[in-house]
C-alpha cells in the first residue's frame, strides 16, 4: 500500500474561511439554522412535526438519578418520543454547534453548549451506557436489536460531537462520558471469543471512533473500528441470528435487498456495488476508508475504490446526490436514475462528501474532489432554503406539484421544503457540514499541500518546518478566478498541488504574474514544487462557460434530454421563470447560453439565459397522428439548482429534452 | 332525452361469430380458459396462487345444511379462505362457461355448470342470502360492512351469471335463488324511511339488475338499481354512518382521494371525473349508463357524457386501457400516464368495454365505439397469453424486467404473465368478455341496425317485420376488407349503419358491387336506408397503412415519443426483435414501414418493419459533454402489443422516442 500518498486533514484551528459563497453559508448555520434547530429540537416551532430529542435526555437523567438514589421509578413518569435514533439529532446539533466555536467565539452559544452537556451526561448509566431510549423503556433490552435500534449509531453521532467539541475547546466533559461508553461497548462486542459479534444496523461508529482514535491514540480505539468492519456481514450473519434470539420482526427481508439494506450481505470485503439504505451505506464506506488508512490495509482500499466506482459511475445523479430509491432510502441498481421519484437524501450526500474526503486521504486524485464539490455545491445545498429554516429530505431533480399531491409514486417528495421532519436527520446534518466546511478544502502532508476546493479561507500550518499562511480569494463559483498568496517568513520548499476541477477544460495558471506554460499534472493537480517565498501569488484562472452535459446512454431516464452546468453548478428551469409545463420545453444543444450575474435574484446567482422551444398545443383530442410538432421559440432562464424552490411552488426540472 | 336513439342489443341467440380473429379467442375461452380456470377455482393448477372458491361454497352449504337440520356447527369446521369476495371469480367463471353454452352446445360443461349451481344453492341461507364469506365467518356480522365487504359486489356477479345461465339454457334455479337474494336486498336498502341507505362498496350489482329486469320486466329491479345510484355519494355519506356505527377501519381516508376511492365523493349526477378504483368506477359509470336508458334519465345521462369525456380525452393509455396508479388501483389525474408503471388493470379495461357499450345503446356514435375496439384489441387482450393459460392483472405500456424486479414502483407490474392470482378478479372477467364478445358487434332498433365491430359473425333478427339474416365476413384487424350480406326471404325496408373506424382516413364503400360516392355519414357511421333485397352485398375495404401516433402534449411522459398503429392495433417493440436498451432507440416518424403477415409469428400476426436509430455508447462515464449521439441504424420489428411477453423474457416498449 503506497502510504507516501497518504495526506491529513488540517486541525480546525488551521483553517479558516474568511469570504464569499461557503462563508455565507457557514454564517447562515451560526445565525440561522443553529439557533432554529435548537428550537425544533425542543419543540418551539409552530406548526413543525415534534422532535422531543433534548426532553428525551432531560427524562433519562431524571430516570438515571432516581435509580441511582434509589427511588421508585413510578410508571407516572414522562415517556420517550420520536424515533428510536431521536438523540442523534441532539448528537449532531451538538457537533455543528461544536463546529461553529471552532470559528467563532460565542460565549452564549458555548454555555448552552455545556447545559446540553450536563443534560446527556446526566443520563450516563454508571456504567457508561448512555441511550435515552433504552434508559427510559428498559435497560433489560438494550444491545438486543443492533439491526434496528440504532444503539451504536447514536453513540458514534455523540461520540462526533465529543471529539468536535474537545477540538473546540479542550473541555473533556462529553468526551470522557463517550470514551466510558465506548468501553463498555468494547468489553461486548468484538473479535474476542467471550464477546458478542454484534456490528451497527445504521453504521457511523466506525468513522466516529478513527476521529476519536486520532485525538486518544488509544489502539483500543481503531481496533474497535476495525472489528466492526471486519466483522459485517460475516457467516453466521449475527442480524439473523440476533432475531432469532431476541424474536426481532424482519422488515427487509422482503425486499430484493433482504441483508444488504444493512450492507450485511457479504463481508465488506466482497462488496463492490452501493447497495441498500443509502446512508448507512455511505457511512460504512467512510468507516471503512477510515480504517483502511489507519490499518494501511489494502484490501479495504481496494473494496472502497471499487464501491466508489460503482456509485460515481453508475448510481449517482448529476447534483451529487446517492441513493434514487424511496424504497428502503436506498440504492437500487446501476443507471436506475429516477429524476421526479428521485429519493437522493439530503444525508446520503453528505455522506458521499464524507467518503470523497477520506479516499482524498489516502489518493489524491481529482475526481475525488471533483465529486466532493459537486456535492457539495447541488445535492447538499438543495436541502436548505435560502433562509436556512426550511428543508428537503428528499432531492428530486425534477418536480410537478400536482404530482407530490397525487402520485403516490411521488407523494414522499415535497413541492415546498418543510420545517421539520419526524425523522429529522437532514436539518442538523446539513448544519454539521456546512459548519465545518473549511476542513474540506485542504489535505496536507509533511512537504505538500493539496488544495481541493476553491473558497475564500486562510490556512495556518507548519510545513517543512515553516510556519506558513495560504490565503485564498475568489469569487467561486461565481467566476473562476482564484488567487492564492503564500505567507511565509522564511523560504520554505514543498508541493503546492492545485486542483484542476474536472469540469474545466481551459485554465490559466500563473505564479507571480507569469504564465506557467506546462504545469505538471498529477492525477488531476497542477503541482508546483519549489521554495517558496513570501508573497508568492499563484493564480488560477478556470474558463467557466455554460456547458451542455448528457447522461450515459444507460440512464432510462435521461435519454434524448440535456442539463446544464456552469462551473460546478448544475442548472434547472423553474415554472417561475418559464412557465408550466417544463415537459413541453426543448433545448437547443448547439444554442447561446449566456451568464449573468444577478445580485438580487435569490441572494444573489448567476443565471443562465437562453433560447428554447415549447411546443405549443391547442387540441384536444389524447391521441392523434404525429405530425412535425407545432413550436414557438421562448426565453429559457436557468437557475442553480441548489437555489430552487425558493420563491412560487411549481415546477422544477434539471434534465431537459433536446 | 331523445329515446328515438335508443338501440338494443341482440339477444345471445340471434348472434353467431363465425370466423377470424375474435371466433379463436372465443375457442381459446372455450377449449383452455375456461377449463383451465375451473382446474384454478378447484386449487388444481401446480405452483398457481390458492383460489379456494369452489371449497368456500362447498362449506358454506354444509353448514347451511347443518344449520336447517339444527346439528350444532362446531368450531373445526373448514375455514373461508381467499378474499372477501373470493366468490365473485366462481360467479364470473360460471358467467362466462355460460356465455360458452350461447353458442357452443356442450352437455358435458352444462352438467357440471348445474353442479356447481347445486352447490352454491345449497349454501342459501332461507332468506335469500348467499355470500359464503360470512355464511362461514358469522351471519351476525352481515350488511354491516358495505364499504369493504363485497357483499353486494358478490351478488352482482352471481346475479349475472344467472342471467346468462338463464339466458343459455332457460334453466332457473340459479336466477330464481339470486332473485330470492335480491329481494332480501330490497326489503333492506332503499328510498323508504324504514329501509337502511346502503349501497356497494364495489358497484356491479347495478347493471346486474338491469340485466334481471330485462328478463323479469320486474319495475322492482330497475328501481333498486336507480336506487343504488341515486343514493351514492349523497350526505350524510352512508359509508362514514357505517363506519361510526359498526367501527370498521377506515384506509383510503388517508389518500387523496378519500370517499373518491369509492365513488362516493358526491351524488353521481355531480361526478365529471373518473376517480378513485378503476373497476369500482368503471363499474359504476356502466350502471349509470344503465339507469339512464331504462329511466330515461338525461341528467344521468348528461353525467355519464361527462365522465366519458374525461376519461377518454384526459385519461386513458392508447391501449385503452384505464387506472394509471397502483395506488387503489385507481384513476389518478388527468394526463397522468406513466408507461412503466401502468396499473391499466385488465378488469379496468373489460369495464371501459361494457361502459362503450351502454352510451352506444343511448347514442350510437362511432367515438363509443371507437374506444370499444381499441380496447377490445389491446388493452384487454394483452392479459392472456396467447396460450389462453397466464394472465397479467397490470397492463404496463413499457416493460423492463429489471425494474420489475428491483424497482418498487414497478413491482407490481410483471414481466411475465401468472398462471393465477391471490386476487383473481382479471381471468374469469377476460373469459367472460372473451366468451360474450358476439354481443357487443350489432346494436339494433325496429327499423335500423348499426354495425360496431368487424367479426366475421351471423346474425338472425327481425327487421321491420321480416326475419333478416346478416353475414359478414372479414380478415379484420389484419386486414380492412369487410363483405356483409344481407340475406332475406321478402324485401325488407331498414337502415343499414356501419361503423366508419376514426383510425381509417380511406375507405371505399360499395353497395352490391358499385361503389356508393358520397356515403351518408352519421356519428361516424355510413348510413344506407333502403329496401334491402336478398343477397344485397355491402363492401368495405377500409385503408390500412401503419399510422404513426402521437399523445396530447399534456402528457407527460409521452413528450417527444410516438407509437405505431395499424387499423385499430397499438403496436410495441420488444427486445426478443430488437434487443435491449429500448429506451436508446428512436423511430423516424416521416419513415417507411412496412405491415407483413407472418403466419407464424405470435400464432399469425401482422409485423411492421422500420428502421430507426440506436445510440451507441463506447464511453463509461456517468454524465459528460452532450455533443451529436452517436446513433447507427437498425431495422426495427414491431408487434401488436396485445402479443406481448408470449416469448422470452425481456423489455417492451409502446412509446419510442421520435
Amino acid at each position: 500500500m503506497n502510504t507516501d500518498k497518504f495526506t491529513n486533514v488540517l486541525t480546525p484551528a488551521e483553517v479558516l474561511v474568511a469570504e464569499g459563497f461557503w462563508k455565507n453559508k457557514m454564517e447562515l448555520a451560526r445565525t440561522k439554522v443553529i439557533p432554529y434547530e435548537w428550537e425544533a429540537l425542543n419543540d418551539r416551532i409552530e406548526g413543525a412535526t415534534s422532535s422531543h430529542s433534548i426532553m428525551n435526555f432531560i427524562i433519562a437523567g431524571e430516570l438515571t438519578e432516581k435509580r441511582k438514589t434509589g427511588n421508585a421509578v413510578s410508571t407516572s413518569d414522562k415517556d420517550f418520543q420520536g424515533m428510536v435514533f431521536q438523540d442523534s439529532d441532539t448528537a449532531k446539533w451538538l457537533e455543528a454547534a461544536a463546529n461553529i466555536l471552532m470559528w467563532h467565539k460565542d460565549n452564549e452559544l458555548e454555555a448552552l453548549i455545556d447545559q446540553v452537556i450536563d443534560i446527556i451526561c446526566a443520563a450516563q448509566q454508571p456504567d457508561g451506557y448512555l441511550n435515552t431510549y433504552y434508559i427510559i423503556n428498559g435497560l433489560d433490552k438494550r444491545f438486543t436489536n443492533l439491526r434496528d435500534n440504532h444503539e451504536l449509531y447514536c453513540l458514534g453521532h455523540m461520540l462526533e460531537a465529543a471529539v468536535a467539541y474537545y477540538q473546540a475547546t479542550k473541555k473533556r466533559k462529553l468526551l470522557d462520558a463517550m470514551i466510558h461508553y465506548v468501553e463498555l461497548v468494547d468489553r461486548l462486542f468484538g473479535p474476542e471469543p467471550e464477546k458478542a459479534k454484534g456490528y451497527p444496523g445504521h453504521e457511523v461508529i466506525e468513522m466516529a471512533l478513527i476521529k476519536l482514535y486520532r485525538i486518544t491514540k488509544d489502539e483500543r480505539h481503531v481496533k474497535l473500528a476495525k472489528y466492526f468492519i471486519d466483522q459485517r456481514g460475516q457467516s453466521p450473519n449475527y442480524f439473523e441470528e440476533e432475531a432469532v434470539t431476541y424474536g426481532n420482526g424482519t422488515l427487509w427481508n422482503d425486499t430484493y435487498f433482504k441483508m444488504g439494506y444493512f450492507q450485511a450481505h457479504k463481508p465488506v470485503r466482497e462488496q463492490d456495488t452501493a447497495i441498500g439504505h443509502a446512508v448507512r451505506a455511505m457511512y460504512l464506506y467512510c468507516g471503512m476508508a477510515d480504517v483502511a488508512k489507519e490499518t494501511k490495509d489494502e484490501s479495504l482500499l481496494l473494496a472502497c475504490q471499487n464501491i466508489w466506482n460503482n456509485i460515481t459511475e453508475k448510481q449517482m445523479y448529476i447534483t451529487g446526490s446517492v441513493g434514487s430509491s424511496s424504497t428502503g432510502e436506498s440504492f437500487s441498481f446501476d443507471y436506475d436514475l429516477p429524476n421526479q421519484t428521485a429519493y437522493a437524501e439530503t444525508c446520503a450526500a453528505i455522506g458521499l462528501v464524507f467518503f470523497a474526503q477520506r479516499m482524498l486521504l489516502m489518493e489524491p486524485d481529482s475526481r475525488y474532489a471533483d465529486i466532493m464539490e459537486k456535492t457539495l455545491f447541488n445535492g447538499i445545498i438543495s436541502g436548505i432554503s435560502l433562509d436556512g429554516t426550511r428543508f428537503f429530505y428528499l432531492n428530486p431533480l425534477e418536480s410537478v406539484p400536482e404530482s407530490c399531491e397525487k402520485d403516490e409514486k411521488c407523494q414522499r417528495t415535497d413541492a415546498t421544503r418543510q420545517k421539520w421532519f419526524g425523522v429529522a436527520c437532514c436539518p442538523p446534518n446539513i448544519a454539521r457540514l456546512l459548519s465545518s466546511v473549511g476542513s474540506y478544502i485542504y489535505t496536507v502532508k509533511e512537504q505538500a499541500v493539496y488544495q481541493h476546493l476553491f473558497i475564500g479561507s486562510t490556512i495556518q500550518h507548519m510545513i517543512n518546518g515553516e510556519a506558513v499562511r495560504i490565503e485564498t480569494s475568489t469569487n467561486y463559483p461565481w467566476d473562476g478566478k482564484v488567487k492564492i498568496k503564500i505567507v511565509t517568513k522564511n523560504p520554505v520548499e514543498f508541493q503546492y498541488a492545485v486542483r484542476i476541477p474536472g469540469w474545466c477544460k481551459n485554465y490559466k495558471l500563473s505564479l507571480n504574474k507569469e504564465t506557467v506554460k506546462q504545469p505538471v499534472i498529477e492525477k488531476g493537480y497542477a503541482c508546483i514544487s519549489r521554495t517558496w517565498q513570501d508573497d508568492n501569488i499563484i493564480e488560477l484562472d478556470f474558463s467557466m462557460p455554460v456547458v451542455i452535459m448528457k447522461s450515459n446512454s444507460n440512464v432510462r431516464e435521461n435519454t434524448g434530454k440535456c442539463a446544464v452546468m456552469r462551473g460546478p453548478l448544475v442548472y434547472c428551469l423553474e415554472e417561475e421563470d418559464n412557465g408550466g409545463n417544463l415537459h413541453c420545453i426543448t433545448m437547443d444543444i448547439n444554442g447561446t447560453y449566456q451568464s449573468v450575474w444577478e445580485p438580487r435574484t435569490l441572494d444573489g446567482v448567476t443565471a443562465v439565459y437562453s433560447k428554447g422551444r415549447k411546443t405549443i398545443s391547442n387540441r384536444n383530442e389524447l391521441y392523434m397522428e404525429a405530425d412535425a410538432e407545432k413550436t414557438e421559440t421562448i426565453a429559457l432562464k436557468w437557475i442553480p439548482y441548489y437555489a430552487w424552490a425558493n420563491r412560487s411552488v411549481g415546477e422544477m426540472a434539471v434534465w431537459i429534452r433536446t
